[in-house]
């Protein structure tokens, strides 16, 4: 386990929790705590785990951006945050594990990023959500590229023009959560979808996840000729042999 | 009628229903069932039918992909395999007529991808849905290109590495389908909302559905230069100016 | 005030209501009221106002294109009417303020495409939406360029080859209206989303706007690459450093 100053990586059996870890800040994403992050992802990338959950420790689930790293910064120090921010969301979805955010409460600018980034989220019932740049003075452009994405339009607006929160009901009839479960079932139900997701092989499920991702950008036809590809490439691999030939002989699959 | 091995294709007036008629097999996708589904789309397209309803014989709406075609395929096989179903898919958005699934039961893996490929959905509340190769050793990356661009992200990821199945109302509330039935009221519901989508000018519809899924692959200035030279040029026709003629005139308009 | 023949623009305060002002021709948008929108959102955009409200008066939000300046017009004719209602859509999505359709009523075909463009919708729980094309002669394919990025592909496809009018509450479910209102409570609401939508710096929410809609058209690491650059000039600005000053100093900010 690497030592964090801001972060904690907790590996349980085949699976990682990662904890933003800087409780009495509201778990800020400093450039400090970007950086670890994305570290701890790429190595739970590198090992065999099956599966992530991205949490908090403390109040809040992460209150965005850290504002006194702003201060006077200069545009290239700037630059330089909102680099290393998209780095750390591009690396979410670019390693292989399903990564499930576990959001117990408030997850606000670039911590709604995280959320509207992870593959799957589960809140609580008292989280809420925002992107509050609207009713400040820097509109939250970035964070709108994750919750644009993921939710409709009109809704995304309403989040980015508005700043204000929406409670964890309405992000789930909204889509950019997949559960709202009350407070104390949150890690069971969290814990439950992880099992889910991380059943069957998981380099498949890894080919799978980049697939997805890179096949949203393209053209459908362009869309479907990369996926073809990657599909039937993928077929010939032992894990897809081995799933087929348990289901034809009706037998459980046995994966490496 | 063209006599096929694995399809019905029936025409009852004006429209068309194509059956996945291999009930022994849960109407998996083998290559010859895809080319001849293929086949009866584009016949349907060349005719003067006015919409199609994709159904399922027997037990299920459609396994999915054959098993059995992919153990110990070639790569060049497996190319083939998932070439073949692109282009159905692709069949089915560019004839002219519109499309409606009628999903009586499960539909699964490829299955899952034709009802998100149909123009239209109609359910039974008995069907479910699942891409099940996320809990497999081959991860559902070609109907994901249908299903990331039929609901949203997180609810696409959900099916897709669970594999789990969503009931029928579960794919109503997230876009999948159109419409929710029991099952005695599948095809009185099916027919009358294929009576809805078939009313007024055939050609004009066969442009607009078209021009439909090209321009929601384009950037949106692109895609409003796209579009007003169509519809620009669709207004010049004797079915665009019969229509305004009759809407001036106060009476019904005659199509073609 | 600009003298206009088929449109209001009425200043009330900050915030400005342009009114479709053809309630006998039930706001049906002819090449000149189009002009006249175009030009009253431009000058809109070119002042001080903070935001903006879309409405109709009369019975109608508005009928859509004027079907009379399309019989036997010349395809050059036609190209110029879709070409304006295409410069409209646009001014409605690059002028600084935010940008709420009020419907009180049915908004049909290109008038439905006005409520899909707007950043933002309350609807009186009377008002129906609709793109008939699907039924006529000449198929919506321009609105559906609006229509088909705020809401999911099948119900798009579903209002489009139907041509059949969904009710408020619809709407609201899809994603294609922020908020469903009593008639008598529309005015209100509709003020109350404005003023929650116009605190914080109007520069601020200007530049995010254009951003928003420009990085949707992107492919997601190019997104990242555009908002970074824009989200990290923003950050340099004044507006944005007293945002960030009062933060710190938990005091209320003040803007230009």
């Amino acid at each position: 386990m690497t030592n964090y100053d801001t972060v904690l990586s907790e590996r349980d059996g085949d699976t990682v929790t990662i904890w933003m870890n800087q409780p009495d800040r509201l778990n800020v994403l400093t450039l400090a705590m970007m950086r670890e992050l994305t570290d701890a992802f790429n190595k739970v990338g590198a090992s065999r785990a099956s599966g992530v959950i991205l949490a908090g420790k403390g109040r809040l689930f992460s209150a965005g951006h850290d504002f006194t790293e702003m201060v006077d910064a200069s545009v290239a120090k700037a630059q330089q945050l909102f680099a290393v921010c998209a780095e750390m969301m591009s690396t979410m979805q670019s390693i292989p594990q399903p990564v499930i955010a576990r959001v117990h409460a408030l997850a606000t600018g670039a911590g709604c990023q995280l959320v509207a980034t992870a593959d799957l989220a589960v809140a609580s019932d008292e989280a809420t959500f925002c992107t509050p740049g609207g009713k400040g003075g820097l509109f939250c452009t970035t964070p709108l590229v994750a919750v644009g994405r993921s939710i409709s339009r009109k809704r995304a607006m309403e989040m980015a023009m508005s700043g204000d929160p929406i409670d964890a009901k309405t992000a789930l009839a909204w889509g950019l959560v997949n559960d709202v479960v009350p407070a104390a079932d949150l890690d069971g139900v969290t814990s439950r979808l992880l099992a889910r997701v991380t059943r069957g092989s998981t380099s498949s499920k890894a080919i799978g996840k980049r697939a997805f991702y890179a096949q949203m950008d393209m053209a459908r036809s362009e869309a479907y000729g990369f996926a073809s590809d990657i599909m039937a490439r993928a077929s010939q691999s032992n894990e897809a042999q081995e799933g087929i030939a348990a289901f034809i002989e009706k037998r459980e699959p046995k994966w490496d």
